[in-house]
């Protein structure tokens, strides 16, 4: 009944939504703060009768919207049914493995190899160095079809500075693309967005999950030159025509307009993710320094799993990974000061 | 920069959004009404600040509702971005031409050799008889690894009887899916649901972008077996987790609750269409007997290409198909009394 390709999955595992009680959840990385207020504006006032019409294939407005806040043109733009809509047609339009793995750190965001069953791409993972940063001259020692990386990587949360994503892409082959995930970007470090002139084999990612507020209306964004962008719009419209609702394209709209809510929303997660991390420090935890919207730290006298159990105990949801070289850390989001100030007072009674 | 699968895609061509004048648009077989005013209230009822969490990733509660709506079991349903998406996933999970071609008719969806052509899966296209009409004994000289077809067809708007599917299946292949496409079923025809219980091998796509009248918000579902359910949740949690925005789920809801709405605007479009094969009839067209939301129809003095031409200039869009066989007719879909009334004025004008 099934395709060969079919029997070669296996499907991603995102973070539990537990419904037998109600926690404080720290385990997908969601922002605690709401949606700019002109996205409730914006979506009360869209007269709903439009909706019978498709939406603007190529969401226009938006794209010029998003061009416009990071200063490149509209045809270096498309947006997606999230980022990993967008992840997904990268990995089908760049990737193929005739030219060698496609290269990824050996810790990050799990749904890469994922993507690389879908589609029949071999891949490598590259190790991390001792202090869990990504090795970009491990990288340039490999020979790969490509190179994806989270930056912030996840679930460490630690950055790569702008100088050293040049650094790679100065000595990467012109000829092969390298895509930096940049999920967490906004929460600390400096976008690769300002190279996409310089190397046209770059294609920055970036989603209104985290910082926008948005993760239940599905949009993301790619930014890179625009002959990388012609092919994402190709793919897109080989897979689905229409993939984003009009009223998220109106809610993305509204959310990007509003830098005086981006700026201070992300400054208090920033905020609060510096008092937990010194606050666990002071406790005598291991915490990896990180400029993401989450921390990942390990507690001085039990495993990652002893932690995660005995928070969900008392109601904090974190989340664990059961992978060597993880299992002695949590992935911890940030979240509004009470719900950080009721983790730490849980770590207390561990 | 590419890889191989990209060098062989040709992307589909929706139909044209023209920007350079106001149209009496009946090209995209949108719905000329508005959607269900529950949809309006659920939407400003919605506390926009939860956006901020990721949706239901498997759209439970809106699977239950369609689920009652159809009979059947909440695990025989799955929801996706837009039906497109579902086919998507579809194409990947249940064909692969190792088993022989994918078949579907001569003259249908353009859609489904665009999906063939990203997953590398071979088609073969099957004639249809001398009416137009989908031929199943054709689908059954042939050998496939599947079977897809639109029913009602598009755009011919022909619609094949329950009691032909049924005949179908029971000569099918077991081991074989056959996708009843059912984009425009509500408008005439008899869903195919009723046999899912008796033949695991058949799924049904369905739309909210019709008769819902909610092409703007990106909803679609499949109905069929456990297993193949099972097998579409799998593709779907390998290519994006949560694909349905937060509010197209309350949207669709919504939307499916009220089925007094539903009856009526379908109802109004049924009549309107009868009213246009009629009026296009006694001026001497050849009409195709439609079951959908457009008619397929041809002009006794001109081909499709100088009727589509000449009610475009009299701002009057429809849609033409530059395809060997179709070049006859223009697919016009059915608006509201007025439009299809200034539709009816401009064909006397030509």
């Amino acid at each position: 009944m099934y395709s060969e390709r079919f029997t070669k999955l296996t499907p991603y595992v995102p973070g539990e939504q537990p419904q037998d009680r109600s926690y404080i959840k720290l385990n997908t990385n969601e922002n605690p703060y709401a949606p700019a207020p002109g996205v409730a504006e914006a979506l009360r006032s869209y007269d709903v009768e439009n909706l019978r019409r498709y939406p603007d294939p190529n969401a226009d407005a938006l794209c010029r919207l998003i061009a416009e806040t990071h200063g490149i043109k509209r045809e270096q733009v498309m947006v997606g049914n999230g980022s990993d809509e967008i992840l997904s047609f990268v990995f089908f339009a760049f990737f193929d493995s005739s030219r060698g793995p496609l290269l990824f750190p050996e810790h990050t965001y799990s749904f890469y190899p994922v993507y690389c069953d879908y589609y029949g791409i071999d891949y490598k993972k590259v190790a991390l160095d001792e202090d869990y940063l990504v090795n970009i001259d491990r990288f340039l020692a490999e020979t790969g079809c490509g190179l994806i990386f989270p930056n912030p990587n996840a679930p460490t949360g630690m950055l790569l500075s702008l100088d050293e994503v040049t650094r790679l892409m100065e000595r990467w082959p012109e000829d092969r693309v390298v895509v930096v995930d940049e999920a967490y970007i906004d929460f600390g470090g400096e976008s690769a967005v300002a190279l996409i002139d310089r190397f046209p084999n770059l294609l920055v990612v970036r989603t209104y999950s985290k910082s926008y507020s948005l993760a239940g209306s599905r949009l993301g964004w790619a930014m890179g030159s625009e002959e990388l962008i012609r092919a994402l719009y190709a793919v897109k419209d080989s897979f689905n025509s229409y993939p984003v609702d009009t009223l998220t394209q109106k809610a993305g709209m509204a959310a990007m307009a509003d830098r005086e809510w981006f700026d201070k929303t992300r400054s208090m997660v920033m905020a609060e993710r510096e008092r937990v991390s010194e606050a666990l420090s002071a406790k005598g935890w291991k915490v990896l320094p990180s400029e993401a919207n989450f921390v990942f730290a390990g507690a001085p006298d039990r495993d990652g799993k002893a932690v995660y159990e005995g928070l969900k105990a008392q109601g904090v949801l974190v989340r664990f990974f059961n992978k060597e070289g993880l299992t002695p850390f949590v992935r911890i989001t940030i979240g509004t000061a009470e719900e950080n100030t009721a983790l730490l007072h849980a770590v207390d009674s561990l």
